[in-house]
């Protein structure tokens, strides 16, 4: 099953997508349904579906409560981010916040930050918590999770790199697109074969299977849940593989007007396009 | 004027404090009136008040949207923690996570984690936003600032060395109390004369003063704003002075049945104990 967030005369309702047709649930969003969607799947008013062109999509988690990203969780975009972090100093797994207010939509501009030009892309599959979760062992950490969606793990380099703890770099506003649907565990199938492709401007960047992981999905919620607390609407980036616009030489920053496109099979794909930062200056 | 959030048999209400006496403003908490605290102040029901020692204190904002803190902010603190990071290699502030769920109250226990035996304790003071806030310059960030609380940045120092962006053993659940009110800033003055100390035990550990911050508080919001917006009930913890468990040699870690202590001038007393882990596993 797909379920998504999305705004028809700018209210949002969720629903269900299938064959391009949107079924509305209700009005709200789909927080308010994440620990028991199963149980929705008969609620959906399918009379009322109307054409996935006629609605404007938003991510589906609006606000989450937390959203974690793991870092070099693929082995070979490890061996090409040495100038960022080397991953042989680090045994554990790196974990660090985008920050709530980062949180974008699938088809949102992505800003290019007036005080940078290093400008990168992340293709992530992106974890949305269902179920409250706490010392969850890694057997049973598929029964938290409500789906996946693709994500891109926007990144400003410069700022990542001159604190050793990454996040400002990692927590621009704009910088967390995710969607374009939560899809249900049962529709994604075993994630190990699935292949995920980013792009930029049509040219692909990067490439990887879900199975190349270093650490999996489930070994991260167990790892988290260690520690806290996971709640529904949380959101876990977990990963990108090689590719990455730093990794090249000399590196390939985005600029305003690039392309992003997030493709993970099963899962779906997720767009955004690079705009210079509007004016966001804002104080009350 | 100080602002709390409180208890009276399990509802939550929020209201201001005047010579230990807690006078209700309305039902619900104080995230919900902090952008116009200002305008509240006559909407207090004084003639409803109640002594404070009759009520159970939440913390000023019960689960914030974003815990920010920043690391290695007094320069006496940031030489004791070369185990932990080097300062001389970090040019920028550096910042990390704790995660919205570790939000703690005044009085809250402390966990001190079945996974580890490094807890540590860290006196600061702590912000709390009142108004949304991006771009916001040094000269004009105390516009966005709703007032001031004591906070207590426990940290688990085998999980916050084991990755080099720390968030891991900074967000355990429990590990982010702050309180006992909001101050707000006319009534906190000057920060730059004012003590602020941690105890243990009523020993004294650590002993500043806030004018020692490396990172002002106004720098401190304009750094942060220039990536991402501060909305009300945003929460920051502004860094610890020396003293801190790991700084001693042997290191002194905390343990059960301690009685931490955070006590800033002009701004109030703040008190934990530790306890062992209880049973926290959840799943659904």
């Amino acid at each position: 099953m797909k379920w998504l967030n999305f705004e028809i005369d700018g209210v949002l309702h969720c629903g269900a997508l299938e064959n391009g047709q949107v079924a509305p649930l209700q009005q709200g969003c789909l927080s308010q349904v994440l620990p028991d969607l199963d149980s929705k799947k008969t609620a959906v008013r399918k009379d009322d579906a109307i054409a996935i062109s006629d609605v404007t999509l938003r991510q589906p988690v609006i606000r989450p409560g937390k959203i974690l990203g793991i870092g070099l969780n693929y082995a070979a975009h490890a061996a090409e981010s040495v100038s960022i972090i080397r991953r042989d100093q680090q045994k554990a797994q790196i974990w660090f916040n985008k920050q709530s207010t980062a949180a974008n939509r699938p088809g949102g501009a992505i800003h290019l930050p007036r005080v940078s030009e290093q400008l990168d892309y992340e293709a992530e599959l992106v974890v949305i918590i269902g179920k409250t979760g706490r010392h969850v062992p890694a057997e049973r950490a598929m029964e938290i999770v409500a789906g996946f969606a693709c994500g891109n793990d926007i990144s400003v380099r410069d700022w990542q790199r001159a604190s050793q703890t990454m996040m400002m770099g990692k927590g621009f506003d704009t910088h967390a697109p995710f969607g374009p649907c939560l899809v249900t565990p049962d529709e994604v199938g075993d994630l190990a074969g699935l292949a995920i492709r980013g792009y930029v401007n049509d040219e692909l960047r990067q490439e990887g299977v879900l199975g190349d992981m270093i650490a999996s999905v489930p070994e991260q919620i167990a790892h988290l849940t260690t520690a806290f607390t996971l709640e529904p609407g949380d959101v876990i980036f977990t990963g990108t593989p090689a590719g990455v616009g730093a990794g090249h030489t000399p590196p390939k920053w985005l600029k305003a007007g690039d392309r992003l496109r997030v493709d993970i099979e099963n899962v779906g794909i997720l767009e955004n396009t690079v705009v210079d930062e509007p004016e966001t200056a804002r104080l009350g």
